[in-house]
């Protein structure tokens, strides 16, 4: 149930919906928009008649939500979310017309090897810096992050940058830690649906990006950004990745024809990951271009200083020269199509 | 087995190349390209020993073709093949660093909405007009074309547009008959390994636009197209129009992120079908610019006037002011991308 | 919409209600079952309006069919359809709680082979032989098939081992060669949508095999069969063959969960084939054994005197002494499933 | 790296190998086998020269393992791994030739709905009691479980009945308290790459059932169990319930084409979902028969007093009448295929 109220409702008419919210037994969250506030209900377990709260001043219209997710939908809340990060080396914004990327090496492999990448893409103007602490592996006996060392390097870059850090958390026992040492906490596409998880990064104050499950649909994508909103936390930036298909030539398929309407059905901001949703440095570029061109809220991609010995996803990373190439091929495009980049 | 030639070979010395060819029971297939000529050797069941041309005058090198597609390989013919038709209303160019737009409704329904939609396709800026005479449906009880009419209403609408026409054929039967009657013969993606009419239109001189199978691999793809290039007709233009996996709220996923890996491994264009590949029309134009941008040679649209009235597609069709709209989009992007629109 | 009839129905009052569709412009179908009659109507773009029957003798209600298809369905026909192929060496029976077992080369390459392998699969208990005279090959650099020689060779096998003949068709041109030679006709999995050739193996009389799609969902896999029964044969006998999945350790993902569904929603027979589903002989006699278990009509599985030397399909096939202990295992199954094998 | 020992080797010659793969740095395993001891080798990050072995006295072979995953191989391995789990009721026996049904409510309802439906599983002949107190839901606002409540109602049904008691685990936090309470720990589909979870009950005494990821391939699935058995738990039972395909009319597809592949690759014994694999009850007693007909372990079904009222999974699970006839049905089919039931 969401309650639209009118432009020039008073405060106190909202008080009072928020009034009769709670004596049904219900909860009541008022999001502020551009125009107007709108009034969303939670708690309930099936239909609630609109009819109570048609008389109340100041009520536009009651309307039923028929979507599953509530708090992430359009209906919802009809302005985007921004997702701005401030740091020493100027914000980083995401959504709202605002184009970022974020880019970095898949792990972190030692302090020359991420220092000497994040200078690089700071200098080919990346807004924020990625680096994998903890590292999801499909094989036990594969190289696994050099975890709590790692996130210290992590800060140590920031320092040394000016760039605020995202980094992934795999445990619900390492949130605190990686919240201690990153901006941005990323949840990855394996642990999706890991509940537990997505509730204790949404009780924590840092932004998390979700990126979508390897078969995830976008419905159970948005459902997953919805744990995280309902258990506090409001900014989620949701990373299309690639699914899992019967196609084996490319690494995943980017489902960039999802876009504009995961834009329509949600205001959180998306980015895309070509790097995973290709696997192949050399088509990473046209889908950069293809993912501002389509209407996404900005990029992650893997940079590594030496692909060749890189200790995980070397094929897909781009050498620091391409990825300085790469972006002045965005800037060009952003220019035409109005986008803040 | 591809053998390159000298850019300085005489024709004696390929005179020469194609005989061997011939005395090992193989046949030899002569390819200009911009700065020297390859012979491609076929009818081979295993590898021919290079020793058997690495003496003859003119030859650079011999060399065994891995992949299991030849004559589409960029192995074989390293520069794009570009598919010009001529028309009274000028050229449609695809490949090369041309992108040229194909647009109309999805079945010819009746005379007056086909040559509506065709002159407003033009006034938009499409350079091939397309129609479906005999349409492919999920149910023997759905709507199933004009067939013949169609097709003479098509040629109708080619006279007083001067655009060229591009209609689907679903029988080896009819194949003479669509090609009396259109500029470019379509193969749907349901007829992507109907073998027999692959080699049926690969006997007729008109060039082919052959589209995805709904679950064809990459390399299924390109031997499709093999089997229309062997039977003796180069002019192939590839079609991505989306794949089937197990997302459902949009009609296919459109799979964007094959382009540039196709790019690589073919010298065939390859067009962009994003009306099928999303299923609604509101994505359309996003999915238009991403797809000049990821690199793609042209687009296929459906556009009807009167979309809730269509009795096929209606809901993925733009109307002629949309259809303008979207052209004057990627006509800025072109300009970026440095591509002939 | 489907009218059902009382069981003391009388053949005029059956007239009239068929009368009263002809007056509205539709066409009625009449189907006995084994307790009552029941009238389909087709040729209604919409629904019906029940009214127009209600008051007609015998009727016992007129119901909407709300399915897409309609002659295929349970709702339509609540009896099973049995195929039953009647020949020298017996009957083959499919459907109605019996289960025949389709067995042979995936391939015909020889008369030697194919005579040889008819007489093993005899032994062993096989029903119906299968082999390929015109072969769809993702290559065109593959082996094609003996064409029409192997339907000559065929039809000397069925003469020689008194087992009706199954073959592939690939094109409307060849409908009726293969249907003079054949007893039964197939069409393959990639031309499962082939609406053309659905339609011109409808309008002859042998019994058809239709495969499913790789990526065909249930629904249209029905659609389809509905094309061959509205265009007059109602003899189709569904093979699930596996489909295309993410998964590329098995050739396909064969999908036995759908055969409760299936028999559930349609009165046709449905066989399996473990070979393709499977791509491994070894796998293949326990997916036989789930086969029957699962409530299949029947098997269809290749079998090949030298594996190794096969022209295609080797991998899968069964060898002669192999196919022999799987039917036995088989026999003993059917005893405790009550099924007729 | 596996090194095959003698039948006839002795204790000391064993404990010489031994002694010499630590003197590498690595890792020995010693694998008593029915016939011979086999010792794998992990830690090495690349191959390891088999010369270090070949002088050894004892030693037949020492070979290299290919694929990824070591200690859940069949090369690792050649005998089944046998789950026995005693308890009042009996034993029950996944593996060697055993065949064991789990069943109960998908989630703990209440006291009653438990107790009753653990009493009429175990006089229908499951062997394990399943029910959820910490539910994985695609949505924030589902029933979520009883969580710690639903233990103890779990705790006190094991009490009454004697069953063992399977229930699932969804963080690393709640590990220690699940193996408290329950006899077999389960890791749902969504945590099947959930890799700090497989490693946490990985480290703890109790079987653990691990469900297969939506997407998942079988690969992936063995490295997910080699997770848990490189950390310290020998004993995993797989479970197949169904993968994500693009059909929608079943739940999911359910993978039993794979099954005889896993028996080949790996050592672990394997059961069936056929309740989420189908997502119908009407279709879980067939596919109970085909499981158990293709060689699979056992099977997890879901049995409800009152299915219509359940909080979760109604459609798909069985009243006790029904689960007592599908038990039937398999006693029958067990006694011709030899497994014990």
């Amino acid at each position: 149930m969401l309650i639209l109220m009118r432009p020039d409702a008073t405060p106190e008419q909202i008080d009072e919906v928020m009034a009769r919210i709670r004596d049904l037994g219900f909860q009541g969250h008022a999001m502020p928009g551009a125009q107007r506030i709108a009034i969303g209900v939670t708690g309930n377990q099936g239909a609630i008649d609109p009819a109570h709260f048609a008389r109340c001043a100041g009520v536009v219209e009651a309307v039923a939500v028929s979507k599953p997710f509530k708090q992430v939908s359009r209906e919802w809340r009809p302005d985007d979310t921004i997702i701005a990060m401030n740091a020493a080396a100027g914000t980083a914004r995401f959504g709202g017309g605002s184009f970022a990327v974020i880019a970095g090496p898949c792990a972190v492999e030692n302090r020359e090897q991420l220092l000497g990448t994040a200078d690089a893409v700071k200098g080919g103007g990346a807004r924020v810096l990625r680096g994998g602490a903890y590292k999801p592996r499909t094989s036990p006996y594969a190289f696994q992050g050099m975890k709590a060392e790692g996130l210290t390097l992590l800060a140590e870059a920031r320092e040394r940058t000016g760039l605020p850090v995202v980094t992934e958390v795999l445990d619900t026992q390492h949130v605190d830690l990686v919240a201690e040492h990153a901006d941005m906490l990323q949840i990855g596409a394996r642990n999706m649906q890991n509940f537990a998880l997505l509730e204790a990064v949404g009780k924590q104050p840092r932004p998390v990006m979700l990126k979508r499950g390897l078969s995830a649909t976008i419905q159970e994508f948005l459902m997953a950004a919805e744990y995280i909103v309902k258990s506090g936390n409001p900014n989620v930036l949701l990373c299309e990745r690639g699914i899992r298909t019967f196609e084996t030539m490319t690494r995943n398929t980017l489902d960039l024809g999802s876009i504009p309407l995961i834009k329509r059905l949600t205001h959180l901001p998306i980015i895309i990951d070509p790097s995973h949703g290709t696997g192949d440095w050399r088509s990473v570029p046209a889908l950069a271009r293809a993912a501002i061109a389509v209407g996404a809220d900005g990029l992650m991609v893997e940079v590594h200083p030496d692909p060749a010995k890189a200790l995980s996803d070397g094929p897909q990373s781009l050498t620091p020269p391409k990825f300085a190439e790469m972006m002045e091929g965005l800037r060009a495009l952003a220019g035409v199509l109005g986008v803040s980049l």
